[in-house]
């Protein structure tokens, strides 16, 4: 069998590989025999590294919910900004002070450049703090020494150390605050090692590290350009390499160009490093920072205790779509919509007998599931753990072949279901047509969606238990609405009035107050593109009690379609309800 | 600097380390001091591993745009399906040969579990292919066979003999197909490397493998279970303990659980592996398989061919993004939305040096940059080679602090702007308001938006050369519109019909028709959901001969908005030829 794969056209001859440009030698590396026993410091960089890579970058209200956040989580370690670069840094990292903010047990982090004004800037924005890591960087690679800063390698020694210098002049200003510092020979991994040893070495000199007052050495892939092995023997070197190691704390900061941040983390990790910077769900500069939610999620599934709280992955994931306004994909390890799914037959039977097989040991040792050893195929990690559940999809193909039950309906109808929902009703599907065998009309389709989302056109036919039959809505634009509807409820009308930010928040006070447990988990809406009269769809994830389900509206409306949506998600958590009454 | 980090409440006794689950030593290890020189044998599965992980599978329309694709970026064998276990992948593998679709230099793989029916459909599907890999799989980790198959070692090996044993059988009865063979012991990473080396060397005796017929041995991370150090030591020893290895292909076929799956296949192949399976962008089960726009491009930017074409990176996305019905993540490598921009003012003035830096090394070598190694901070690749361009994002904040502009656009107007719509309007606000100093009022962005993307409100002032007075459509159901349109060309009244599978289609015949080279590359739409008469936004990205652009339309009927969309960027794309025009 031959291999018939032919040269590319594309042009190889302007690249040369890493190690043509710069050399990374250790033949005794020990680092591919550690292994991970213990969670690394981590501090989370969202905020300045993150925050910086945004179209739209944080406003203070987005900044303060990931700071709380990120707090919230267990994270203690928090680069909050560059407040010499930018007046909202400086107002933020201000207001976290000024305004007691910063738990006692949590360290800010601001980043600067090793220049006298901006220097001087940073120590005016952590004034006052009981804490802050001062991060100092300056450009070390030989790329930018040639064509940025024109300058040899005294030239840049003499920009990190006159900035560590007046790092410490300054620092006498703020004697209230303990300062303690950072520095980053920023595009480390395009620095020789040699340098980039002999640049760390003479500012650390000027820190002068104690075991109280440690110096992070931070060494960036600030643009990933080697495999990740490379990354962790420039690592190991450097640990070997550094003065009064015992007293630095060597930092990794892996960007994601080529796909492997992840790994340059966990082997750098293994390699001798203490520390890791990186974002939620890898947001930050083009590929982004390393993935914080991954690699402690990682750590967890060897049974290492990351220190930091993943057990509602979902609230984290809402939160930092909300503060980066960018979606969490599909497929983000441990977080993504699909990444506890299961589609194929062979997949879902192994699952299936996998939990049989965990709960029957556990029957055998007169024990709870949880307190034995997690052993199911295809899921390496209990999706309960993060607050996640199984979801085994079953697709359902049409019997024309033009594909599954999403596609029908957004090809036919304009329906474009959200991920979790186009989950969800693939159960729905599955269950209504167990009985005729796999493949289904689109038409039989898109009665199955009606019947189980929808209000039935048939005005008699009794949907559930509510109805939407008025609204009215009024703003006076503070930023709260007043909302009223007439409601039928079974057989009565009735009229209910609430306040909220929006029609959706008062609707959901609505229902409260007629004893539903409601909260509103994701909301989507879209314009149906079928003909000249444009009406809209939303979609709603809600939790009603202990469920957890959808609900669906259409109307010209688009808050009228927001409402319905809710009515129907509670519709069908009632019905639902009922069923597993009338089953007992 | 105390590290206060405390422990989770994690559940972190449920899990147990990879290394006391199984045992990988392999202290000799010598692939951390390989590299990478060529590219692997490459095997596409987004047909089989792929399609089987989408929630809406692809129709057999979308599995042959995907086929087509992959044979044009030059992928040489193709995973096209398991037409054992499914009439549509039976009908697609019968298609592609029936219609000869396959060139001569492609080998088409089809799966199979190791039962006789299967294998037997198997061999129906590949029936008059030139030639084909039967790969044939089974489950041999402890855990599946503990849970799932409830049988010893010998049972697992009995189960791939007698699969092997009966291809060699079925493999007569189709003389006329060259069948060569790749075997998998599935869930290999849960599997002892003893008894996965037993099974394959059993299973390698009944294929019989030679120079002219190798036998491809797949060894793969059905599920990603440890860091990817681990899974390139596996490989490793596997590649010394395989007999009969000069005619062995080892292939590797990484998921991506613990987000190190491009790592696993780059470390895995300088391990001593010859071949990777994997999908475009990572589309696959759970969180997918090993990305091959990343593997590949990886190579590339090292000056390693990869014999794969990516010089139209966008297009490919696109494709893919049809067949899948997922979106690429806008960080993804290489081709994310977001992978090219730089955010941050130090960024870009390095960039800037660098092509300075370039164009100035070109001149004095008398050469174009074309020929002169790529050598720019922050940009590990020449965005052009991708059929791509750098775009340097200044974000403009708001007085109110209240974040950018798009997150302005989208609070007070309800407008959604694409990603790539973002970055290409901020340079518009940018060159607005560069005289004025940084902040701008959301007031201002949204007249700066109207007046580049809109029609102006004042009927007589003159937006741009075309406007549209007046559409009719006319569908009959069979897939295909008829579009008559009335639009204003200056002060001309003119009226056009075409026909097109859409609206958009036809109107973009009719543009075509008065001279305009005109692609549609993208197209988003959504309500505004400002109110009760509820608008659509429609946002299309033109080529419009050498311009890449976007047009805006707002309509209350999503189809006429569509076509103002068009409208809108043919007028962008005259009056910005008009103003090169006036400055020559």
């Amino acid at each position: 069998m031959k291999n018939t794969q032919r040269p590319s056209a594309m042009p190889v001859h302007k690249y040369r590989p890493y190690h043509e440009q710069l050399r990374v030698d250790l033949p005794d590396r020990t680092w591919p025999d550690a292994r991970i026993t213990e969670a690394p410091r981590w501090c989370a960089v969202d905020l300045r590294d993150g925050n910086q890579a945004l179209i739209d970058p944080m406003s203070p209200e987005r900044k303060r919910v990931m700071f709380d956040l990120l707090v919230s989580m267990g994270y203690k370690e928090i680069e909050v900004g560059f407040p010499s670069a930018s007046q909202t840094d400086f107002d933020f990292v201000r207001h976290l002070i000024d305004d007691n903010v910063i738990p006692d047990d949590v360290t800010i982090q601001v980043l600067t450049q090793a220049r006298e004004h901006l220097i001087a800037r940073t120590y005016e924005a952590i004034a006052g703090a009981k804490q802050a890591i001062v991060h100092l960087y300056n450009s070390t690679s030989v790329l930018q020494r040639d064509v940025v800063f024109r300058t040899d390698k005294q030239g840049i020694i003499d920009i990190a150390l006159e900035g560590a210098r007046l790092c410490r002049e300054f620092e006498k200003r703020i004697p209230e605050t303990q300062v303690f510092y950072e520095y980053s020979p920023e595009s480390y991994t395009g620095t020789e090692l040699e340098f980039a040893a002999d640049i760390c070495n003479q500012v650390i000199e000027v820190f002068e590290p104690t075991p109280d007052r440690k110096v992070i050495i931070n060494l960036p892939s600030t643009v990933e350009m080697s495999s990740p092995n490379v990354y962790a023997d420039s690592i190991e070197w450097m640990s070997r390499h550094l003065n009064h190691r015992e007293n630095i704390i060597i930092s990794l900061h892996p960007h994601n160009d080529r796909g492997t941040a992840i790994a340059a983390a966990e082997l750098g990790y293994m390699a001798g490093a203490d520390r890791i910077e990186g974002c939620l769900f890898g947001n930050g500069e083009r590929t982004g920072n390393v993935d914080l939610v991954a690699l402690g999620i990682n750590m967890f599934t060897q049974g290492i205790d990351p220190q930091i709280d993943f057990s509602d992955i979902d609230q984290v994931k809402r939160t930092v779509e909300y503060c980066n306004q960018l979606p969490v994909p599909e497929r983000s390890p441990w977080a993504g919509d699909l990444v506890f799914t299961a589609f194929s037959g062979s997949h879902q039977d192994a699952i299936k007998k996998g939990f049989e097989a965990m709960a029957a040991t556990a029957a055998e040792k007169g024990v709870t599931v949880d307190e034995i050893e997690w052993a199911v195929p295809y899921l390496p990690v209990d999706p309960k753990d993060l607050g996640r559940s199984y979801e085994a999809v079953i697709r359902v193909n049409s019997q024309s072949g033009k594909g599954g039950v999403a596609y029908l309906l957004k090809t036919d109808h304009a329906i474009d279901l959200p991920r979790k929902l186009q989950i969800e009703f693939s159960g729905v599907v599955q269950a209504k047509t167990d009985a005729e065998g796999g493949e289904v009309t689109s038409e039989q389709i898109w009665n199955i969606f009606t019947d189980e989302y929808l209000p039935a056109d048939d005005a008699d036919a009794r949907w559930g238990r509510f109805e939407l039959l008025g609204t009215e809505t009024r703003s006076d634009m503070s930023g709260a609405v007043s909302l009223d509807v007439v409601l039928r409820d079974d057989d009565e009308r009735q009229t209910a009035s609430a306040q909220g930010n929006g029609p959706v928040a008062a609707f959901v006070e609505i229902l409260r107050g007629q004893g539903f447990d409601i909260t509103v988990y994701d909301y989507v809406e879209h314009a149906l593109s079928s003909g000249g009269d444009a009406q809209a769809a939303a979609y709603v994830e809600l939790q009603v009690g202990d469920q957890r389900l959808w609900g669906v509206g259409i109307d010209s409306d688009i808050s009228t379609a927001s409402l319905k949506a809710i009515v129907s998600g509670v519709n069908r958590s009632i019905r639902s309800r009922d069923r597993e009454l009338a089953s007992v």
